[in-house]
């Protein structure tokens, strides 16, 4: 395909018609995926996420420039996801003008996305909008993602390092979200630390880990994998003892000050989960459920396709009607399915 | 079964068991489900949500006062779903204290969920604790949720009413979120109006309310139907022109200050749903969606229990090493459980 070509040459025309492809699901776009994914395993993904008003925009601004102010002038893909907005696409798009001036530097491509109410849906299309950057030569794709709800949970789950960016002084019910969010945390930052209250908001995070994840240190991360890895990393890791703290940074974005230290720490972090095993456990878990979720979905479509709308809508009715109940409608329509399935052929 | 009736005769012991049962995903709840399905659809599920800091908790705990002070003493059932902290059970769950005066009223049931990390499944399980409360005869069931990600988006497609809590001055980032959630709601409420900004708050939702809802006042809520009804309800609602535009309240729910017209403001949307149809629609979309994800969960499973562990396998690696797509590798699969199923006996 010559867009692919293109892209993988670095067109920048090429890259965004294919981000949108992807982005609308179309077949056009499952194919470059398809057609991508040799290419792909190699961009460093993570995902930054805290609460509105911590200004995690203005530090993923930051974190581009000084991330392309490295040696080996890595390449940086921005995906800012907005799912606050599920069906509007959102004002927080707005934001993203004060990123414009990136887009002059060839070595930044930043890609907004709504969630457009995409069921479930979100966190998949994230991953492939990585996989297209990955493939195109990215060295690190940033996910931004607003809020700690299950989605934006899911989104990180395909990140290698999560970064979550807390604000000093927004009041007691934001610090016991923390509470939740810290687990999936690598690295914590907080941001807007010229305003008082920083360096308690640090100390409180610091023990909240110390307390947390002292004792469950080997495991951390581990509440991330699917049931079925979950075997496997415990006997990988389990007599490694690989261990990550997660360190807790100050920064003032907007200034540009803790950034090269925040830029350290994920390079340290890479260095982490390379030694350790754990960027290749995060790579087949990640294909397992890219895997996992397109079977589903095909089955489910397959299933609905050949089932007789009429015959749907009939066990509708006896449901509203209270004459079946959900279990019984369910089995209803597999039987249907099942009986009406055209005869396998022997092979 | 003992212990449904044992429920519907007001047991709180059963409720409490076969709330469990349910929560927990276990044959005994499936069966409980499908034994109380008959007495169900009666209740007025309400969800509310907002960002932290609002005061849902406190909001919800009054509007539950003010529910039980109604002439026909309607008996109130609370779910207080945590998706900011999917995987610790949250320490959010700690503002339930404050609900504890509320257990002595014998019309009134709290039940407090964490969301286990449970992938999607969140929305399902709420709306099966909504079924349980609803045939044990609970006229109301108030649903909170954190935040406004698309999981309490999914969660507040559930509901009949959505609240929407704000609160006065918490920044700009937060006034850009409302654009994406205003939506969804159906009753706006500014919470702590005692703060400065309140009516300045108040002021900016409902002139947002009448620049977005005024030209589409029929399709408001169309969005948040399925693809499947979206049509049904074109010709159903077309013709009516059935408008609701969404009143903007202002309490201090500590000090109980505008609740009594937050219930009134419930009980006209409530009129409102039954008059124009919608109500049924709502449940008609629910029983579907039910019907729709029991479905796709048994063939997902069926299809993985088929499957070889070994064969599954195979694929991953050869995916790993990037010696097929994945699109091959999903194909490879399903063509494996396809021709290796069993001959279907012929009618």
């Amino acid at each position: 395909m010559a867009l692919i070509n293109d892209l993988r040459k670095g067109s920048r025309f090429a890259l965004s018609r294919v981000l949108s492809q992807v982005e609308n699901n179309t077949p056009a776009g499952l194919q470059a995926l398809d057609e991508l994914f040799p290419f792909t395993g190699k961009a460093h993904k993570i995902g930054i996420t805290g609460p509105p008003g911590s200004g995690k925009s203005t530090l993923v601004n930051a974190l581009t420039k000084q991330l392309r102010l490295h040696d080996r002038e890595p390449r940086v893909a921005v995906i800012a996801v907005d799912p606050t907005s599920p069906f509007s696409g959102g004002a927080i798009l707005g934001d993203r003008v004060r990123m414009l001036e990136l887009q002059n530097d060839r070595g930044i491509f930043i890609r907004s996305m709504a969630s457009r109410g995409a069921l479930g849906g979100l966190s998949s299309q994230t991953e492939a909008l990585s996989q297209v950057f990955d493939a195109a030569g990215f060295d690190f794709v940033l996910i931004e993602t607003v809020g700690a709800g299950q989605s934006e949970v899911d989104i990180v789950n395909l990140a290698h390092t999560t970064i979550v960016v807390d604000v000093p002084g927004l009041g007691d019910d934001i610090q016991s979200i923390k509470a939740g969010i810290l687990e999936i945390a690598d690295i914590l930052v907080v941001n807007k630390a010229d305003r008082p209250g920083a360096d308690q908001s640090r100390r409180y995070l610091k023990a909240m880990i110390e307390m947390g994840f002292r004792p469950l240190a080997s495991s951390a991360g581990k509440h991330r994998m699917a049931p079925a890895l979950q075997k496997d990393e415990t006997e990988t890791i389990g007599e490694q003892e690989a261990l990550w703290l997660p360190p807790v940074l100050k920064t003032i974005a907007s200034q540009f000050e803790g950034i090269e230290q925040l830029v350290t720490e994920i390079l340290n972090h890479q260095h982490f989960l390379k030694s350790t095993g754990r960027w290749k456990q995060k790579e087949t878990w990640t294909l397992r459920e890219i895997v996992r979720k397109r079977i589903a979905g095909t089955l489910e479509r397959d299933f609905f396709q050949q089932l007789p709308a009429e015959v749907f809508e009939a066990q509708m009715e006896a449901l509203i009607a209270r004459k079946v109940s959900p279990t019984t409608a369910v089995k209803n329509l597999l039987t249907y399915n099942q009986k009406s399935s055209k005869p396998q052929l022997s092979e």
